[in-house]
């Protein structure tokens, strides 16, 4: 296993004993809808959001305790957007990392219900006082994950996914999607790795520029996979973009092209982070990551 | 016109505008979220959890365009999950309010985002600066709101109010049933209220154990309503708990039971505002409203 493989495999196992934490079972009713909550979160993908906030926060020596707490908090607002988007009523998918997705473990109104309670906790994990002992920066985390995931975000980005004639989309139509969609939630792993850590403003700014273009990248990756990927590999049904007529980067530069674009933006992402010097290591090492994902 | 319904009218007159400019329309699918949760926030009823907020605050001499943030971020959570609760997939409800619910008026998928949307942005407003200078405040009202709205608050009272067995509830089963599902947020207003307004732990307790009566005596009359009242005076469909032999207060106590029940609490909400002198006058009347409410 790469050195990399390795770091972000620890960061996961720290975000994974931590939402188990914050997600303890109980009987009843209640209980069900925590049930459903650990379905949809737990034993859960590469945990790179998270990964961004932990690695941004280390950077300045920001204590583990405090940045686990924002990545969990990214980590619910990231799986509660899978639970609402598998549902019936949006894009109805059955699978979710190799096994059912909540609403078909569970049924349709838990999934609902799931997914309010996690964006829910999401903001209740980063007012705690465990977060930072300084109650402004625990809102300017509070209200940068709002921003990046309400309806100037990622909310909105599924809105446009769903109701745009996605077949016209130009180069600006996919890249605002995509901002939205995705690279919201993405951009916020660093910038609140960042903020946690109490980086300058200068230095949120350059782990935001960092995350922009990883994102872009990311999801050049994502449209690249479900048009060559296997189904097993990937944990969930593939070719769907092309199936629906989806906008995609594949769509606009072709497969070689959007793999060079890729590899691009992966590079000029890590030139951002050079300021940071040696430290920004494991951050540039996501971006290669991405770059190289099967999964 | 009372007095009190004057007071009432008023402060609903500064969220409605309130809520108007945090929801501006604009083009595109973007807009359709909006649009939708304009159609599930905007026109809305008596603004009761945004009255106590405003009211508890206006004892404390709070600028009221800090207490009018609360409000609106109270009622932002109580109309998203309106929204998700008329959802097919839960109560399958194609009115509200008089009118048709987001999901008929849009459809199913809009009005998850919308909710989504919606919850997401009660945190955005508290987090930013202009609800309070104290980061630490404005934390403590993102904790509370979201302590109130979560699985250990209205997100468990759907859960109980969906999958427990109710036909078989005691007096202890439908409380806990009303503190989660409505009492959790009546109780946020009062105690959000006094939160901005900077009260003290005492005044804070008092405020929330007048608003825990509060919300009781709320849940009563309203099962009371739904007995007698008739759909067009209520704004949506009647006679529904019978129907679906819901635990209610009315099998519990009887018609007349519940209607002293009722009565004995507002006596008692309004005994734990004594403290406060003149100023909790408007805090009492809605007491007597929440009473005396006919829809």
């Amino acid at each position: 296993m790469s050195s990399f493989a390795e770091t972000i495999k620890g960061t996961a196992a720290l975000v994974e004993t931590a939402l188990d934490d914050f997600l303890p079972t109980q009987d009843g009713p209640l209980g069900r809808v925590v049930d459903a909550m650990r379905w949809g979160a737990l034993d859960g993908g590469k945990r790179l959001r998270p990964f961004l906030a932990i690695a941004a926060a280390d950077m300045f020596e920001c204590p583990r305790v405090r940045s686990v707490r924002v990545g969990c908090a990214v980590e619910m607002i990231h799986c509660y957007s899978l639970i609402h988007d598998d549902l019936p009523a949006m894009d109805n998918s059955d699978m979710r990392r190799g096994r059912a997705s909540v609403h078909k473990k569970f049924d349709d109104a838990t999934a609902i219900l799931a997914g309010d309670a996690l964006l829910t906790q999401a903001f209740e994990i980063l007012a705690e006082a465990e977060t930072h002992a300084d109650g402004a920066v625990r809102c300017e985390l509070a209200l940068e994950l709002a921003r990046a995931s309400g309806k100037a975000g990622m909310v909105g980005g599924q809105m446009i996914d769903i109701y745009a004639e996605q077949k016209d989309f130009d180069l600006a139509g996919v890249t605002q999607l995509q901002r939205l969609k995705t690279g919201a939630l993405i951009r916020f792993g660093a910038v609140g790795g960042g903020i946690v850590g109490c980086g300058s403003s200068d230095e949120v700014a350059a782990l935001s520029a960092y995350a922009e273009d990883l994102g872009l990248a990311f999801q050049i990756v994502d449209d690249i996979l479900d048009a060559t990927a296997d189904a097993e590999t990937l944990g969930k049904p593939v070719g769907q973009d092309t199936e629906m007529d989806k906008a995609t980067f594949i769509k606009l530069f072709g497969m070689d092209g959007a793999k060079s674009k890729a590899s691009e933006l992966v590079d000029r992402c890590k030139s951002h982070l050079d300021r940071f010097g040696v430290v920004a290591a494991p951050l540039k090492g996501a971006a290669d990551f991405v770059l190289d994902r099967k999964s």
